[in-house]
């Protein structure tokens, strides 16, 4: 199994950089347990799913008690079956025989209840993509129904699920879509925006 | 057939609301063919693929000569099969037979060529997605063979493809890539990064 996360920070601001640096201490809890590498677009989290969404969710919560209006978006991705397979990637989500739709989607929401409150309200958006399987569209319609049980739910998109609250939820929300749906070792892979501090009209 | 996209535009600077506004009239020239609709996070626009990439590499580049780090964000969608077909979607890239790979990474590499010259040089990263069929990893395999005969390859990254160039030939290869592999009636999707003006080194 292979898996991480491409992401990028965006604070709406001319000092970006600074937002950015001052939030990158949220990840020293995670530097042990993740391989982190960055360019001019995005920075590469590898590492088990359990520590992969935690680590984004500090990141982003520092960045947004900025006040600025921020940004992160992310590539996330397990079992591409061009990737090789690495130790560190090793996760608990993963163990023991699948468990029928019903029971995995009773699972996630008890996951979500049990989440951290973090103290930063977030809106996010995501796609969830369940390759190599015919019958990806099953999958990927028992995590709707997940999300709209959630407490996060805010509305389906065209292309997306739109959901809101605290980024502990939040986030608790995204690893149990991203890690109950879809075969334990297929290809599944998430686009996801998260967004604080938007002067928009929700 | 139903496609389109979910795109952000995420300027960098204190003056983002001003960056995102100069830039909306790039996309004047589009509004007849697109359906759009807006919210805090995301803007949509359904429509003809062969419009849908001029008018995000127009909006985009516009708000790039503004000369601040800009990002755009895309999930760029077609033929899922949870969204009703639509005939403003309706495109020439789907029509007639399909050919064999060779001769689809044939017609992309002379579309690129072909694409106009803006004078705005970016970066971009894409993942593409090729749902519901068991051979996925072929077509995604055929595109990256093609993005790396495209001239504007920059390097494989995880979970991602890296490319750099003029915004004509970046949104071109694009919009080759997103056509061109994986089924004519197939569920595609790409998650798009493209940047500009970044102070980090490349």
């Amino acid at each position: 199994m292979f898996s991480g996360a491409q992401i990028s920070l965006y604070p709406m601001t001319d000092d970006f950089v600074g937002v950015i640096t001052s939030a990158l201490g949220a990840l020293d809890p995670y530097r042990n347990q993740l391989r982190i590498e960055t360019d001019d677009i995005s920075t590469l989290l590898v590492g088990p799913l359990e520590v992969l969404f935690p680590a984004m969710r500090d990141l982003f919560s520092a960045a947004a008690r900025s006040g600025k209006h921020c940004v992160l978006s992310a590539t996330i991705s397990r079992g591409c079956p061009g990737e090789p397979d690495d130790a560190i990637c090793d996760s608990f989500h993963f163990e023991g025989p699948v468990a029928p739709l019903a029971e995995r989607q009773a699972t996630a929401l008890a996951a979500v209840q049990d989440a951290p409150d973090i103290g930063v309200f977030s809106v996010a958006q995501l796609s969830l993509y369940v390759l190599g399987q015919g019958n990806h569209m099953d999958e990927i319609y028992g995590c709707i129904d997940f999300l709209k049980q959630s407490g996060t739910f805010e509305k389906s998109k065209h292309f997306a699920t739109k959901l809101n609250g605290d980024t502990g939820a939040l986030f608790a929300t995204l690893e149990q879509a991203f890690c109950r749906f879809g075969s334990p070792q297929g290809h599944v892979a998430i686009d996801l925006t998260v967004s604080a501090n938007s002067p928009s009209a929700r």
